[in-house]
């Protein structure tokens, strides 16, 4: 037991010392790099698949993390934008050095944005840094209001949460206040926006935008 | 790596011989285990509320494993079958040797169904094995249709696929045919039931029960 600590733990450093250098060359490029983790099925894919649309399709790349298949990154790369699988097999998450190998032949300096979707898990990517400047979980209006408390790493290790398919939530009887409550409890400052990829993207992509501009001002 | 990949396959077979001993006490006893495993949020709770009450309280138990809260346990209590939870910390997945110690003091002679609810996660729990006589994979109508292609090895491993919150189906514009398929091209003998937690029950109870009988008809 003691031996299988220790070597997560060096897998970690590791993980850790390619993520500082991974967050030094995407701050030199000045690109604003967002790692999305959710459970499978929160409605990631279609959410970036809007976003791309919103905000590119240039200047705007995509990486997508899944154990298997590549259908998430040809569904996105119909936006025109840049876009790379990493198909993971059996890891439940992804790590610095797979989205540093990802990155090879990419011109960071021609990005404004590079969004990182993460393997769909409540538990693996909590502990994983890659280098991002923004982490954000998203929830689903389906999945339940409790799930910030069950899963806690992942939500108290977010800089934003985003509720998605708001559409759904009189159908699904989702409970905003008490969903927000629960996310406040693990996380006390973390800002909140509810987005519907369907319907209304406009809380979510302010959101993203005041958050590069304040990294900007913040590196400069 | 070779040392982290024999520690696992240690543990992995540690874990195998546990499962062996569960299942010959299962059997002897007369219990019907069902292994319920499926991302977070697709209504493994509900559906077990609604199944305990269907089923039970008498005769009917349940274990429920999450990182953190005694929430689910709580919750399924109310139906005053005998409950108990499982909380893991860090770790994405039951173990056997959880489920043997979560088991000290129960006569498994007096129930005829025992439901171990998994920890939400589409990855972990497929590599372990509890000794359940059924291993039942949920999928929400809200996830996305091509979840089996995505984590293949969890609808590979079970036994049953159950569509849950039917009753969304609509309202999430949810292609059934294409989930199907789906799910059949990553395990082609699966049999799969649609239900509603909140509205219908039929198909899945009636699945439980032939499963259940189809296994003592076998050790008889």
């Amino acid at each position: 037991m003691t031996r299988i600590v220790e070597i997560r733990q060096n897998a970690l450093k590791r993980n850790d010392m390619i993520a500082r250098e991974l967050r030094e060359r995407f701050q030199r490029a000045g690109v604003f790099v967002v790692n999305l983790v959710s459970s499978p099925g929160a409605g990631k894919t279609m959410l970036l698949e809007r976003t791309l649309a919103a905000l590119g399709p240039r200047r705007v790349a995509a990486l997508v993390g899944d154990l298997a298949t590549e259908n998430d990154a040809l569904r996105l790369a119909r936006s025109g934008a840049p876009v790379r699988q990493i198909v993971t097999g059996t890891v439940c998450h992804l790590e610095a050095d797979m989205i540093r190998s990802a990155l090879e032949g990419w011109r960071l300096e021609d990005l404004d944005y590079l969004f990182i979707e993460n393997v769909g898990n409540l538990v693996c990517p909590a502990s994983y840094d890659l280098g991002e400047s923004l982490r954000v979980v998203l929830m689903s209006v389906t999945e339940g209001e409790d799930k910030p408390l069950k899963y806690p790493s992942i939500f108290f290790g977010a800089d934003l949460a985003a509720i998605t398919k708001s559409d759904l939530a009189a159908a699904a009887e989702f409970d905003a206040e008490n969903a927000e409550r629960n996310i406040k409890t693990i996380n006390p400052s973390i800002p909140i926006v509810h987005t519907s990829a369907k319907r209304d993207l406009d809380e979510w992509i302010a959101a993203l935008k005041a958050a590069r501009a304040e990294q900007r001002i913040y590196a400069s």
